[in-house]
């Protein structure tokens, strides 16, 4: 990046938001996956103008803009692969308007979902899609990556509560998306195709949400398999039963002899534990709700069924195996990739078996946690970067897990994104007529590939 | 259209699915909009590979193909505006698979949504978006205008529902988009491009919907208002408490003046009247709900409060003055136009005086009915067409409406689509650079214009 540019780009954002020291650009970097390049600068924008001024000077320059949130993605969606400027929207971090009449939240894209959680939380109201990392990451990576979380299966995904956007297009234009009414079908609908854009199209400035009122009662039970197919015709019978849990989550054996390696939790290594979680308006209900699970979970021989004393704290420790596999996995080795795939309700058995004959297989640990209520697994990988060998075997696993996901009619992210770790996996998914449109729609938004190019493998 | 593209046409589908009768083309000129246009043939294909070829064929012979369901559209989006060929879906009519473990319903484009409705019943399932068509408009059409209905405010529409589609684009190419996962963040989100697209970037061959469990127990209760700002501080406080009601309907003045000349209901006269409905497992949760709702009606100066007693179809009862209200405004005078807006749930008061001044002022009767969970409103504009001086007044209105709408914050159409009715307020809403890219996506899939064209103001 030329001097000229870097002069230009301090007389956009002034030069207090503006940095090209070695020691900022070697943490822009990373994200929180295993890819790292480094940029040539950063900049913290604070207001849309800047934002469009600095997209002008890059369409006209030809430098590669990476929209940056907190950095959380796990698939490689913020590393500058190719260089060039690090866009942090952290500093545009202001709550706009809570509108609970309209049902509405705009914010500009740097708040943390925590932020807006609690700004929303006096209200009675919540926005529903909380990922792991909802602690630090920002509401516009959420949007450019269309985060899940654990409530998927009751309450969806980020794209189900972003009614309209402002984006700043790479020729620096801005365009008005959707409409924060509760239902518009005027033209096509622009909005969602920036949802899960991966910051490749346009760079989300300001966002609205739906946001919804939070039930207020929760109950929690957590039940052991001592077999796959126990666990999986649980979850099975639980769907036809009518009750969609709030949360569902599953933890496999490995999670669970990693857990108890790590920590004092002491807890059964059985095949598959299930965390359950319902909510609603009143006890009764809730109530209603998990007793019907839990005739389930009994049904198909669970080993222990364990349901929480809401008044002692006792959803929390119902909730510690889950919470602390993270934690714990990191520990394991070195390196760490925490993967992502989807599939259909029925197949997670099966996909659970796959991953375990994986392991073995290829001589490697990859416990596994997971949303079970929407089918959505995070098989984690461990193992020593510096070991050649090692990283050969991970690298086939990963293509042989990703082909039994296709094969099970699942798909390669439910969450996290394309990013840079799937790209050598799109071809599995999508097949060339849909591979071509996807690179039509990035040639129509960013003719000059400036936008976090080398992303999503739209460069064929 | 030359006879030889007919026979092509006829080879392509076979004589039996081919018309170009008279008769035929006077019924495929309307749909239930007031607009009209004869188109020159139409085709009845029967799988996606005649879909195919048809639209091979329109491409190289460049001639208009106007995709249909059930011609339910009141905005004119089935009309051939520019002729060509009407390509009735309605004999690609199979429920392909219902699968409630993955929870998934894959139809054909021609199956009627009640139709689905009734296979999903006995599995306790439902699919939530019900527009008042139900009973006879086709699942295909439903996705082409993002259908709505009563349940939006809870359940939303369909955009909501749709997981994965097939797509004939207009060179013919078949697109698979989405997955079948409830998770998928890989790639664009090609399928919401598709949902709302009036059929003018691509033929929607197969549709894979998410489906619900349908909460067993409902409630409903009725209540009426004698100033537009009681109920409308209702509907906000309903808000404010937390409650989602499964359906909040209202019924203006007008429209309760125009049943009671119409029918022996005998409905009292006032502003406003409120129609809620709850759900739940529960029957305790359902009423604690409704419980809320009521206390609110009372609490302003509601001056009935009825609520239904469910086991002698007393629900029904309460539904009579919401429901009836098409079917006797159509008897006001020859024409009648169903518009369709929607404004931030607050400003509803707002939009209702607004579209009563407005009758007042061009001498009209626009009775109004709504959803007023969502803000979405159906002024119903009756008027004789044979008479220029009532026309000239209804466009005049309609334009005075419009402007009000976007001052209010509100957008264009709720659920009922662009087509041709709302072509000359587009630019109300949307500014140059939206307008830009929605005709760049036009170009990018229809280069030859080839697909609905002349709708949603796409043709500068």
């Amino acid at each position: 990046m030329e001097k000229t540019v870097k002069e230009a780009l301090k007389e956009i954002v002034g030069e207090e938001n503006f940095t090209d020291s070695l020691i900022d650009l070697i943490a822009y970097a990373k994200d929180a996956s295993e890819h790292q390049h480094r940029p040539e600068a950063a900049v913290w924008p604070i207001r849309t103008d800047q934002v469009s001024a600095i997209m002008k000077l890059a369409t006209r320059e030809e430098f590669p803009v990476i929209p940056r949130g907190a950095g959380t993605s796990l698939a490689g969606l913020a590393v500058p692969e190719k260089g060039g400027l690090i866009l942090d929207l952290g500093r545009m971090d202001r709550i706009i308007d809570i509108n609970i009449e309209d049902r509405l939240a705009v914010v500009q894209p740097g708040v943390i979902y925590a932020e807006l959680d609690r700004a929303l939380s006096p209200h009675g109201f919540f926005f529903p899609p909380d990922p792991a990392s909802g602690s630090v990451c920002t509401l516009g990576g959420n949007v450019a990556t269309n985060a899940g979380g654990i409530k998927g299966a009751k309450y969806g995904t980020t794209k189900d509560y972003v009614l309209a956007l402002e984006v700043v297009l790479p020729d620096g234009r801005i365009l008005h998306t959707g409409s924060k009414c509760m239902k518009s079908v005027s033209g096509y609908d622009l909005t969602k195709l920036f949802v899960g854009s991966e910051g490749t199209i346009g760079v989300i400035t300001e966002i609205t949400f739906k946001i919804n009122p939070k039930p207020p009662v929760t109950s929690t039970a957590m039940a052991t398999f001592e077999t796959l197919e126990d666990g999986g015709q649980a979850i099975s019978e639980i769907m036809y039963s009518g009750i969609i849990p709030s949360a569902l989550e599953l933890v496999d054996r490995q999670s669970l002899k990693a857990i108890n390696e790590n920590t004092d939790l002491q807890l059964p290594e059985v095949e598959i534990m299930l965390v359950a979680e319902t909510d609603g308006y009143t006890k009764e209900e809730t109530e209603f709700q998990m007793k019907t699970i839990m005739e389930i979970f009994r049904k198909n021989n669970a080993t222990m069924v364990k349901h929480a004393d809401e008044s002692k704290g006792g959803a929390a420790a119902l909730w510690t195996a889950r919470k602390s596999a993270y934690g714990v996995m990191a520990r394991i080795n070195n390196n760490l990739i925490v993967e992502d795939l989807a599939v259909p309700m029925s197949k997670v058995p099966e996909m659970l078996r796959a991953i375990s004959d994986l392991a073995k297989k290829y001589d490697l640990q990859i416990p596994t946690v997971g949303h079970a209520g929407d089918g959505n697994l995070h098989p984690v990988v461990s193992f020593d970067g510096t070991d050649p060998d090692q990283v050969r075997r991970v690298e086939e696993a990963s293509e042989e897990l990703f082909k039994k996901v296709i094969e099970l009619g699942g798909t390669l992210t439910g969450e996290h994104g394309i990013g840079l770790a799937k790209i050598p996996f799109m071809h599995l998914e999508h097949d060339e007529t849909s591979m071509d449109i996807m690179r039509s729609l990035k040639r129509l938004f960013d003719p000059k590939n400036i936008l976090n190019p080398g992303k999503m493998g739209l460069e064929a």
